[in-house]
């Protein structure tokens, strides 16, 4: 028999998971936390506001009730915004035993702590199996079967191979990997990468431009994740530069759409409040930044959007700041072991 | 005083760069082959057919005469397209010395003998000052003052850094890096990728998909171009990576747009007329599969896409077919290594 599932959150990532899983032929409990959203969705069998145009199979069942969602369930989808990952926890970690199986889609770093979700998690429901999955998968093409790979990471092998195959379908390609750290670091911190990438858009500037934040900034992203204990390897693969690029490129992203806004001269809340839809980049930002001091790493595209969200810098500047930067080799701190001739 | 430069090619990057380096003061001759565009363009002062809009500077000279251009020039710019290379050099072989410095932006591998342009030109004029400048930067951005950055490889670095500081501006920084084989290949494979991101899009497939494509791609021209002596580092670098994310997803590339077509239905001879400039992409493509035989490496990529230009496969298949691959885990070559627990 097929497993059943429990989906916590029912954004635009977490209703296309339940989708995806419902066509699969799982029986899906998706709770909404919101009452009125629930009897909506419920009503209409389709998330009009995160993911319009998409019908939501029969064997989806809403639930306003967490409880009811978590019960009797072998697979637990945490799906909600990073924000809240850990209050989520907390309401169902007397429902769960560790036989159970926590699947995060989240993207992002506590602030106040600087903690990954996996380190929430093993905080809140110690030892409980745990796996990340990441990736470039914007929800909007996942609930359209458009052709989609993504990455489960998990310390143990079995968890991974299990979610793999529970996720897996011909148009949704899952592939494993155990570094968790390299995993769940790429997917936050490429959301401050697209709100830069979002604002050399907003100023007007091009594709070249764009390119160059978008390499330089995988590449700031990966010293740090070494620094942290992540394999350098990870950041090469789809939930690294992969998700950096969907997530710089595509109009999908609410990052990018913010940074936009920011480049264009916005106000930060305005900005937020174009998107509709939480930011998760600009609380990561101060998050990334929080990081890169602790772990002594210099990320400089991280500092100048850093400083134009929180420290008033001058946008204009930002991206010039960048470009001026008295730095001649390519990735400098490996070029002190090349080999040149004369 | 500043160096005197002559640019071989006046396509859109030949043009491009011509304006960048006059706009710096630096004296300039262009060679451009066809008689009756040099005369076009040194009458409206614009290449109107491949850069339109921007208007050359008076400190260009446009020359159909290639003697002259490469007459007492310190650096030659060999700005024609790849296939042009060789009986280009071999018109100027007897008329410049080793004292001067060839910097190459031409993207491409030689058909039937599979040699880089650096090869190329050692054989041509062996022993002469060889540096390659490659990267995100499409000219129609560069001609326009849009930040960019750039790669400059060489074997000797007395001649990358002198490269650099010819070339570099405020809005185009220029990198140097000593992988002339890395910078090579990253520029002339990643129109392979570019030519099955174009196709993806032309089939009506997603951001993700596309992401995937990029990925995936970058991972295998790094294998291959690791098997023949470049640096892994530098395809996660702009010439690498950075190069391939700008003409995967700029409507400039005219690699993608041809992809484009072909993944609409059209034939590979409408692809390229509809597109009006040479697609280096096409014959790169069937220089890479056969690299990919000679060096026993797997392009799985490379191959659907060999096989959709040469071998009449179908289009609708060939991004399936990577999709449907039994593969499971994330960088299968290096997942033996990775520790996993139970």
């Amino acid at each position: 028999m097929l497993s059943k599932i429990g989906i916590l959150g029912g954004g635009s990532w977490g209703t296309a998971l339940a989708v995806l899983l419902a066509k699969k032929g799982y029986d899906i409990d998706l709770w909404i936390r919101n009452k009125e959203q629930c009897d909506n969705i419920n009503f209409s069998k389709e998330n009009v506001k995160y993911l319009p145009g998409v019908i939501i199979p029969n064997n989806v069942k809403i639930l306003n009730d967490i409880e009811k969602v978590v019960l009797d369930k072998e697979i637990i989808v945490l799906a909600v915004p990073s924000h809240a990952v850990r209050e989520t926890l907390k309401k169902i970690k007397n429902k769960v035993d560790k036989e159970k199986t926590i699947v995060n889609v989240s993207k992002g770093i506590e602030c106040d702590t600087l903690m990954r979700i996996s380190e929430i998690v093993d905080e809140e429901i110690p030892n409980i199996n745990y796996a990340v999955l990441s990736g470039p998968s914007h929800a909007e093409e996942v609930a359209k079967d458009i052709p989609t790979t993504i990455v489960t990471a998990s310390k143990k092998k079995k968890v991974a191979e299990y979610i793999q195959e529970v996720f897996m379908t011909p148009k949704f390609r899952v592939y494993t990997n155990p570094d968790v750290i390299g995993v769940e670091l790429g997917g936050s911190l490429k959301n401050v990468i697209a709100l830069g990438a979002g604002i050399s858009d907003g100023l007007g500037y091009g594709d070249n431009t764009k390119a160059a934040l978008m390499n330089r900034g995988i590449i700031e992203i990966s010293r740090l994740g070494e620094k942290m204990g992540a394999n350098k390897n990870t950041f090469a693969g789809l939930s690294g530069i992969g998700d950096l690029i969907v997530t710089c490129t595509s109009m999908h992203s609410r990052n990018r759409r913010a940074g936009i806004k920011i480049g264009k001269g916005y106000s930060l809340e305005e900005a937020i409040e174009s998107v509709g839809m939480v930011v998760e980049g600009i609380k990561t930002t101060k998050a990334a930044y929080q990081l890169s001091k602790k772990y002594n790493v210099k990320m400089p595209i991280t500092e100048e959007i850093y400083g134009v969200l929180y420290e008033g810098k001058d946008v204009k500047n930002a991206v010039i700041n960048l470009m001026l930067r008295d730095k001649k080799h390519e990735m400098e701190d490996i070029a002190e072991h090349w080999e040149w001739n004369s």
